[in-house]
């Protein structure tokens, strides 16, 4: 079970989170791209950071607003769509190249993410944009119990998918993430580490309801916000090993 | 004689240049890419019009300075200078290469490609950004009567160079452009087809002081701003034929 | 029956309306504050032709989102709202009184003015940043059938509301505006020009159902947008005198 | 000897400086106004929090450069800097009088504080933005041995100039900070404790030389970047009651 992580995301003068204390313990990472976060000097210096630790470079590409993290979202048509992924992609990858490596795959960023889960138009014109990049990548997204239907899409365009499940969040018995709003939707420290070794050795989480839900996950998304954060990352690496 | 011309300078909602009406008649399109002017939408069409012309694909990076169109030097570090060029070489070419075609050379904008011309330093900043992106890019810079000077630099890195004239300057006879605040700097109509004439027949310009200065150039810089100056390309381009 | 027209959307190099040509014909001039369009040059001399005319200045605030022109709707809380209209009034209030004139009212633009119109909370939202900036301001809004419910929301919080209506749009029986996707939602020039003669003389509008419908509108929006645009208020203007 | 602080420099997501911490222990906030830091939120948590502890409000203005955090120099007119104070002091006085304050005084961030001790032109500009604003604010500047010099121009034109001197930089002889690339440049806590002792009881700095130089300071410059630079400014303080 692969460890993906956000990051990536200073900006300017600003820092955000610990990647050098998290980067040696992940196997993916998600780096933004320079829309809702980073910069180029950023970018080359998360780039190495990356290939130093030997970590597989995914882009993090978002709507184009800095002011709102990315997290906002914005009405957008398809063609659209298309180009701001294929810019900040080229742009990404451009750099990754340049330091001798290259990316692998993608994962939209906040509101993008959440609007792909939510809206098949926005999903179909993400996988367009993977499909019409000059050389291919893989989309990663949320492992739900819907997987199926997302498989569908994807293999029209001859896009390949990663699953990934979040340690950190309780689910529904629909296979989704429980709302933020809702209590319990973010589990304690010792929850996220039973709901990895079930993810791990039996491929199910317990979800709101009490049940086992089966759930089809490439990759976990873990978090390097603060060293708190990164020391659970240490423990959840040991129980994926 | 190659026409090269600067366009895909439109961003957001306002529209600069006619680019449908230049492209049919120049050779080389610089384009913007996001810097200074631009976005995804843009350069999405721009690359459509510059393909469906057969035009040749520049890259036309800048510093990132929107609200001061790219025209203000602002001091960058040579790995900051590295950083910006393949950020924006890399996302026009991503976006180029997923149209089937690709960026073959790069002109600096505005305040970056007088500061390289005028210091050896963002010069040889520029040239190790050309050298580190990760396949071969020929720069285009300012055809002067110290091309050598910068062949020198240039092949250090193994970069190629093309120079390029400008039709609608007065040439010093330091084989130097007559700076703007300067009466006679740029050309009247007459003057400028005068002056391709004798770029394109005898390979020199006449300078401010009368004489005549062999000047080496690859191609020449024609303006897409408005109808009379497209007007004026077709007619340079008749002479360049 | 007074003239409003937006302008000062200018931005860096580029150009946008014909300012110059359309300000001594209108009344009240809605002046972009920077986050969808102008910046601090653009505003300056937007406020110093405005201030020439004798032409009242109303602050044209937006969503921050220049790369979308303020046109795409954007998620905001109510307390940001009242921040956003506050900082970019008191900017441009800021520069009128420093040129010693001052902001009389607040227009909206864009999707801020649409979910204004279409949003009770964020109308409320609005009203309060009117309400709440540190001196009395009017509130211009569009004129409807339902101009008593948007009077009392505002009358809670002492606002004054201006009421605008269309020159050149189609009203629908129910007094709104007939959506642009469908055909004939623009007037032709004849059609404004007899509008316009309706709602001077008369205080009514011929809808899509070709009824007569009353529209109190204490002022007309009008364009600027091109040389056109400003001969067709020229027209305007000798029907409301 | 007042305290003067630079802070609301967090913008969107990011998060800098240790504002709730230092807050209660300074007397002048020098607040950021959305060109180099800081956003509408941002702004009207930092002037609550300012009005909370009744700390004077300083308008913080800077060259529109978020990527550069405004630490880089950028060629601007006299009226460009004029249209950038007064956009930006509009801006945060409009925000702070909404909340029934006001700001009373203007320190440039940055590169402008840097271009506007280095160059008169510049500084000339400065004032005349300040004397321009439609109501009076004072300006704070350096204090140097060259304070005369200054004087004379801002009296020129009725502006009322604060002088303030740095706790934690060593001065010249000839009044000047050295520079930070030399080592002594920043002092150590101990010395810094040092010459706010001997800038509170004597008007003097220890220079790098050696010898006492006398320094009218209106005010102290304290950093509230982080919990030991915070714990640092309440020792300053203790010493300035």
């Amino acid at each position: 079970m692969k460890l993906n992580c956000d990051l990536g995301e200073s900006f300017s003068a600003w820092k955000m989170g610990q990647d050098e204390h998290v980067m040696p313990h992940i196997d993916m990472a998600n780096i933004a791209c320079g829309f809702h976060a980073s910069d180029p000097n950023t970018l080359q210096q998360t780039l190495a950071l990356a290939i130093k630790h030997n970590v597989m470079i995914g882009a993090h590409p978002s709507y184009q607003d800095l002011v709102g993290f990315g997290r906002r979202s914005i009405k957008h048509s398809e063609q659209e769509i298309i180009n701001l992924m294929h810019y900040q992609i080229g742009a990404i990858d451009g750099m990754a190249q340049s330091q001798g490596s290259l990316v692998q795959y993608v994962k939209p960023h906040g509101a993008l993410y959440n609007d792909m889960m939510a809206n098949d138009d926005i999903f179909t014109a993400v996988i367009k944009s993977i499909h019409g990049f000059y050389r291919p990548l893989k989309l990663m997204i949320l492992a739900t119990a819907q997987a199926g239907h997302y498989q569908t899409i994807a293999r029209n365009y001859s896009v390949e998918l990663l699953f990934e499940a979040f340690a950190d969040r309780r689910y529904t018995s629909d296979g989704l993430l429980t709302p933020r709003t809702e209590s319990g939707a973010v589990l304690t420290k010792s929850e996220v580490l039973e709901q990895v070794k079930n993810l791990v050795t039996d491929g199910v989480v317990m979800t709101s309801e009490g049940t086992r839900l089966p759930l089809q996950a490439d990759t976990l998304c873990v978090h390097g916000d603060n060293i708190e954060a990164v020391s659970l990352v240490k423990e959840i690496r040991a129980l994926c090993l």
